[in-house]
């Protein structure tokens, strides 16, 4: 094996578990961060030692902070970052990217691909490449320090699409070269609105306000989702499921995901979440501002409301999270967070947007 | 003293602790209650055994689960009752009041008077009366079981209004006959904005839905005004007050408040109601479907809202805390809780309803 080149944006846990398992299966790997103390660690040891489900050394082609350097010639650039981050990283890759290239959104959250497409034409990139994106990440993992991380567990079925889904067949199939679990959606549409952190982060953090600054200890699915809590998340979830329902697409609810991705199975989504083996112990956060608001609302649910507007479909109990979320934190997440006119959907119809993700144009 | 015949609405903590305090005055007192155990207990007893900031035993002339009988022949009708039962008493004492009576809400919650008057109105209501609102209840007091109640403070500085204004002096003249520290307000709408349990019970509530299905013991205004709470409820109050200003009324703000009310003081709200001895001890509740939200949203948030709507200022903090409260509890505040149109409003400007409050027409 060993034909594709990858190089992987983003040296957090997820990165670094991918570009050192890739390492370790035989591909050449380039890694790029930000940071420059993470890249002098990594370049220290020259790859990333893994354990847990992954054993091993993988060594690094590169580990670099300039991104030119990381996107010349590589055949996937993998993005595996914040998905807030995915708009910059989108402006600085666009005058390096060449003809041929994938960009991969790892994952993308919610319009991922359409985002980043748009930046490069907004950037007048020239170059003939391919947004893709999954629905999540592969691995359950951890970096306890620069050069060392921890997969846990790799998920055995993941969704990828690209933009446009004609494109599906070769980008999935480049990607399968790696993991034979990936398999393809039917367009980005259907990796975005099955974002599930959209529905279990951020209206849960908001009600749990007062527990996440008690100072105590408590677990984020098993404290955090209590009944009234969890039954707000289904009729969020219903909001979800209604807008994927306008744009063609038949999607499970949260509940039917966590009985496919964690075999837990309960009458209500708290009764599902604590018969969730994967989240015992998992802990609550101690301050607001994290990825479960920062992140999730501006790249998960803010542009659902955003396409829910569009297509009319009711996504009122979304709209207050993202209001509350918002003022909670100090930050208008609808001006901030992704919406038609960023993800290049402005003046479309519902058909004309399943039109331009099925064909391009 | 003696001259006023009063009828109380209501045998609550607030009416029972009212009727008796009024009746140990040597006022002509009649009490009325829904619920025909509660008043059977009284009836028994013939009145209200006071414990605590006053002592001794208040003989009733009358304890009735009948309308008309409680309200024949009073003078003053006090209504100390959930702020929900407002509209349903109007329309039940519409055909059974007589000229000169004075309807007093105590308190009104936020836009009492003026829905009583509607519905009276709505009712065709012949009778020339008068009504009127406090801002608070003048007790803090329990009831451990009917025919007692404990008056565990009384409040030194309460405020009334008469709709219109013009009739203030009368009403609170007939008011202080009873209790000297109640003071004019300049119309309706300084106590209805005046309403510190829309800034302190919805919002907080909300953002403490985990805390409250948690099954602990927590202290409602220790634990759960967290510093985000705190702010986000200062956030909250800021537009209740530019609502107030939009009516002319310069209003002290929740922290004012509590510097007035309780001496209490701190740089932010969080450290004031930690400063604020009298909330030693207060409880938090065990289940969102309190009056917390059930009333204070409706009676308090959501016409602030509706008032703010009509007056073209932001009260977008407070809507998103209506919107997210209805769904957790599954209630849609907008259409159940009061606007300007079940207010009698409608169609005024802020200057209209201005002239309205002051001199009826």
């Amino acid at each position: 094996m060993g034909n594709l080149r990858w190089t992987v944006i983003g040296g957090g846990n997820g990165g670094q578990s991918l570009s050192g398992h890739l390492a370790l299966m035989g591909f050449s790997v380039k890694l790029y961060d930000i940071v420059p103390e993470t890249i002098r660690a990594i370049q220290e040891k020259g790859g990333i030692e893994l354990q847990g489900a992954v054993e091993g050394f993988g060594k690094l082609e590169l580990a670099t902070t300039r991104m030119d350097d990381a996107v010349s010639n590589a055949d996937v650039i993998a993005v595996v970052t914040p998905a807030i981050a995915h708009r910059s990283i989108a402006a600085e890759c666009a005058p390096l990217l060449q003809d041929g290239q994938v960009v991969f959104l790892h994952p993308g959250a919610t319009g991922g691909a359409l985002e980043f497409k748009k930046v490069l034409d907004d950037c007048n990139c020239g170059a003939d490449v391919t947004i893709a994106e999954s629905n999540s990440l592969i691995y359950a993992c951890r970096s306890p320090q620069p050069a060392k991380a921890a997969i846990l567990a790799i998920k055995k079925d993941l969704m990828a699409a690209a933009l446009p889904a004609t494109e599906n067949r070769r980008v999935v199939g480049m990607l399968n070269q790696a993991f034979s679990q990936i398999r393809p959606a039917r367009n980005v549409l259907e990796t975005s609105l099955g974002n599930p952190n959209a529905m279990m982060h951020p209206a849960p953090t908001v009600l749990n306000t007062s527990m996440i600054e008690s100072g105590r200890d408590w677990l984020y699915y098993w404290d955090g989702i209590t009944p009234s809590i969890g039954a707000f998340v289904e009729t969020i979830d219903r909001e979800r499921l209604t807008l994927a329902c306008a744009f063609g697409l038949d999607l499970p609810s949260i509940q039917e995901w966590y009985r496919i991705s964690y075999g837990a199975a309960g009458r209500n989504l708290t009764e599902i979440v604590r018969n969730t083996q994967a989240y015992a112990g998992v802990k609550g956060q101690k301050s607001l501002r994290t990825r479960y608001l920062l992140e999730d609302v501006p790249t998960g649910l803010a542009p659902m409301v955003s396409l829910g507007r569009l297509a009319g479909t009711d996504t009122a109990r979304m709209e207050s999270v993202v209001q509350l979320a918002g003022f909670l934190v100090g930050e208008d997440f609808f001006l901030t967070g992704r919406t038609v006119d960023t993800l290049g959907l402005s003046g479309m119809t519902t058909a004309d947007i399943v039109r331009f993700v099925e064909t391009g144009s």
